[in-house]
């Protein structure tokens, strides 16, 4: 198997792609890289390139640019030169670090969607009280979605789930405004009933409020709400975070019970660190893209190839068309 | 000036309702109270009735009635009296800590909509880091919201954040997938548009991720989003501390730990605790409607009486119909 990273993605690129790149060739025998970048600047951290190719190029879409318009001009970015190596069946998935935006307009033109997918749905893994973290899906590919959307959401997030994770009928709720059938906007209420003819564990509403709880294995939402619910939990949580140092540098005593409880603090940070899961899927594509976080370090990118190996070995796009070709027709 | 609450409402009804009210009147001296509910409850508490008339009934709607069906049917519930005291022009605002589906209903079908305004929004004030806060409207009375609903709640937010919060020029942001204009769904594309015609300070797109760090005085959404975001707010934090409050069990030095930092840390609590703030007020009906916090204990009470005092103070109810009378004529 084959994966092809886009090594100048991402704050911490080339160094941390390339570590975790060699990382996970060291680990799983049966794994090629190949790398897209700056060959000098990659080159500069590889310290074995034993089963690692590298795609030279210079040119990369930074964050700044407007991603469709950077995938179509940028023909050499090492983002667009990392999807078309997919695309030519030359590796069977891909994973960048950089612009969210671009990635999304790289899988959809370049990669191209399953047959049926009509939209594809960009699905990170959230950490939950109880550890096991739950899928959320969409969360920005598709801003203006419809009810029919949401269906396919909610199939190719059980399949993930059950393939990837490990999980036997995984729990799918729907994020609404309240618990009850029936409520929510439209779109909700339509979502709800298309989710209850479908072939998964769909166990209905669930609130906002109740999503870090855990309860749920996947949860479905359309990409602005989804957006909105992922981007708060990041930033309360990073707002809590920075109050709580700061009261603990009010005095003395602060200070020594930030000592004190140091080690079991940080632990509560790492466990709402959701690098560990690996990088967010954009489900619907004709072969796994993988999105890893802005900040990645060589353990985020390493889950990630972990991720994108396991979606490889499991055929999840496979399933994914298998199961959308099984539905009964719907309109659109 | 008479304010109506019910006494019914809230998970500590009647006692902290009734304590909550005598203490306003303690305090304002221009201020009479209505009580509405069991009368024989409500005396219980009641150690002062120096300003407070009680109006008896024994019929109340509970949280798990059906908000419109509840508001129809029970004719003689404790907050369907009381907004009826509104509309008959017998209290100048209303107040309730019970179901906030049905405090929306009697709000549209007793109270009514100031002319011009389509919708009312329902507007807590969170807390942020600097523990300024800001005004989130709508969190859900309008959950299939158009563009010009969006700028309606821009302008009422505005006065709101001017009149009561006495914000000079305060800052209107719009919750959105990005920051940068032509950024998030067509309703946002379409209420951005609309909310740079608006004369208010229009600050642009907000991202969810940033909320907490202030930067806004008041963010618009529409109610479906508007709720997705309230209660991530709400549901992280609480995972948090709870998680924080786990990891100082873990050993004795996080037992001390938790000792030594008790104080800081309780007032990190306080801090994101929004009640100080008052209710969320339902802006867009003939008279103020505030909604308390379910949980709400006395001091909350009687930070929502004084919000309701300022509200009838400053005619801001007054001043919404000016501003969107003034507005230019648009189709809906």
């Amino acid at each position: 198997m084959r994966i092809v990273i886009d090594a100048m993605g991402g704050d911490h690129a080339p160094k941390e792609i390339v570590l975790g790149a060699q990382a996970a060739i060291k680990d799983f025998k049966d794994l090629s890289i190949t790398l897209v970048g700056n060959e000098e600047d990659i080159k500069k951290h590889l310290t074995n390139s034993e089963r690692i190719e590298i795609i030279h190029t210079t040119e990369k879409i930074t964050s700044e640019d407007e991603p469709v318009k950077a995938v179509r001009k940028k023909k050499n970015a090492s983002l667009v030169l990392m999807a078309n190596e997919v695309k030519e069946n030359k590796a069977d998935a891909c994973i960048s670090a950089g612009n969210t935006g671009a990635l999304m307009s790289a899988g959809l033109f370049i990669v191209g969607r399953i047959k049926g997918i009509e939209r594809p749905a960009l699905s990170p893994t959230l950490p939950t009280k109880d550890g096991k973290g739950f899928l959320l899906l969409d969360v920005g590919a598709n801003v203006d979605a419809k009810a029919q959307h949401l269906a396919q959401y909610a199939l190719m997030g059980s399949i993930y789930a059950e393939k990837v994770r490990g999980i036997t009928s995984p729990k799918v709720g729907l994020l609404n405004v309240g618990t009850e059938a029936g409520k929510g906007n439209d779109l909700t209420k339509k979502a709800y009933e298309k989710m209850e003819e479908l072939p998964i564990n769909f166990i209905g509403n669930v609130e906002a409020r109740s999503l870090l709880e855990g309860g749920c294995d996947v949860v479905v939402t359309d990409g602005f709400s989804g957006n909105i619910a992922l981007k708060t939990v990041e930033g309360t949580a990073l707002t809590l975070f920075s109050m709580m140092k700061n009261k603990f540098m009010t005095n003395t005593k602060t200070k020594i019970a930030a000592l004190l409880a140091k080690k079991e603090l940080k632990g509560l940070k790492d466990e709402l660190d959701y690098s560990e899961y690996g990088g967010a899927g954009l489900f619907g594509l004709k072969s796994p893209v993988i999105k890893a976080h802005g900040s990645s370090d060589q353990r985020a990118i390493y889950s990630a190839i972990k991720q994108a190996m396991q979606m490889v070995e499991l055929n999840v796009t496979g399933k994914i068309e298998e199961a959308v070709t099984a539905l009964p027709k719907e309109e659109a």
